[in-house]
């Protein structure tokens, strides 16, 4: 096409497609581009407009490393991440959440009723439940990849004085689907905000607090892999959180349980006779689709 | 909003947004996102394309440097680039066109007349306009930036074998508007393809080439700069750039000139006694809005 307009370069990217294209990306790109456009036109964006997005990528690429997942956290504080979760989670299943920027693979194994949070101070915290399919059977052999902060609000990736898998553990289930460990009352946390994703927050008059959660990846042979995360039902962000991964199902009463209720089976380095917190969440994976 | 729904994560993420925010700000964020969303939201975007969106913009990250701008090159062959130029191009101006990622600031300067062709091989090119204003005025002090490829299809910021400002001239008109300066004709070349915008291109069965063309920058005191290029009219791949810049009035006749006919008032460094070309092509810029 010679002359090329504002109203018909959507129709002129179209034709410049390859007859031999995978339809998908066809479908896809055509889609990405045509609202792509339409966003340019419905606000008249400006040069000046432009060259800030130009901007913005490129701070991101600047501050992206191994551990620091710029483009992810923008995915996230824009709410796709958690629409992309929430265009594919079964209503059958437990609610999928956002993974973050923060997951680290290759963690230790953990053991059903281990301890992660060592000698680090904070209350602790007992969590526990069944990885079951969508009538109620318990799931053996279901993996669970659990990772949270420090009580610094800090993952390991981005706390030089924590080990790599500090608050990182795999843990299988046996016959009865239960998995459970030990841990540290997860904390409310900032998303990093130092780089370009923190600018936008502040332009648009956002925090960077996520309310406190525990993250899981559940995963058992048949079953569809499952990302989500739980909630404490007294967190003061709940209903904001700066990544739109807060779903109902997934916010669950944290109980003060008294002193001398520490429950067998749980390993714990510090002092058994103390108060501490129990945090009861089943998980349900649906079957891969035949 | 404690349990966001793929149906309301829109207007959560609008919700979200403060009460001192620029509304400019706020207009641009809330199209943005709200197209992103239905983007997402109509192919039904998988994790895994999103996973490869992601790639994408971190391979964009890993190949960004000084001199290569993946992120204005992806905007340019998505046809972004050319939809905001279009978006803010006057009707009574000579047309925009894209700036590219190639341009560097801080030329020399060119007097009129002056010979950015050098020692370079291939056809010698005779380019003259007058810079003028929409009553048909010449518009003294306007300055021309003017960057082309070399022979060899590279700019000077690709190619380590040019000086950082060969084939970029700055240059001023006198009273009568005229700029005029001696080049070698551009030859076609393709943007650069071994990144992941080529990636792009080839998954969308597209070339890579653009027509030959000559960039100017034009500005002048009390006028909108005008970014822009002229093409020759027999370019094969004016109907298929790959960045969308072609405009029908940026589209002008390279004439072939006779031996021994070569203009006064032009410099060359080789033999003035040969056949060469040359394009007419005036600039008409207009004046801020008051």
């Amino acid at each position: 096409m010679r002359n090329v307009t504002k109203d018909n370069i959507t129709d002129v990217f179209v034709g410049y497609m390859g007859p031999d294209m995978d339809p998908r990306m066809k479908e896809v790109m055509t889609s990405l581009v045509r609202h792509m456009h339409d966003f340019a036109r419905d606000v008249n964006l400006t040069h000046e407009e432009w060259r800030a997005g130009i901007a913005f990528l490129e701070g991101c690429a600047a501050v992206e490393t191994e551990d620091r997942h710029e483009f992810v956290l923008a995915s996230d504080v824009l709410g796709l991440s958690s629409l992309v979760d929430m265009l594919h989670s079964s209503p059958e299943a437990t609610s999928s959440s956002v993974l973050g920027p923060f997951h680290v693979a290759g963690a230790p194994d953990l053991p059903v009723g281990g301890d992660m949070k060592r000698d680090f101070p904070g209350p602790v915290l007992v969590a526990t439940g069944i990885v079951k399919d969508t009538d109620g059977n318990p799931i053996e052999g279901a993996t669970l990849d659990i990772w949270q902060t420090a009580p610094n609000g800090l993952y390991a990736s981005q706390d030089d004085a924590q080990d790599t898998y500090s608050f990182h553990g795999l843990q299988k289930t046996g016959a009865d689907g239960r998995y459970a460990f030990t841990t540290v009352k997860p904390v409310e946390y900032t998303v990093p905000s130092d780089g370009p994703v923190g600018d936008i927050l502040r332009a648009c008059g956002r925090h960077p607090w996520r309310p406190s959660h525990l993250h899981f990846i559940a995963e058992a042979p048949g079953f569809r892999p499952l990302v989500t995360e739980v909630f404490p039902d007294d967190d003061p962000y709940l209903d904001q959180d700066t990544v739109f991964g807060v779903r109902d199902d997934l916010v669950m009463s944290y109980q003060n349980m008294p002193a001398g209720s520490f429950p067998d089976g749980f390993a714990l380095s510090g002092s058994v006779d103390e108060p501490y917190l129990r945090v009861d969440f089943d998980l349900t994976l649906v079957r891969h689709s035949v």
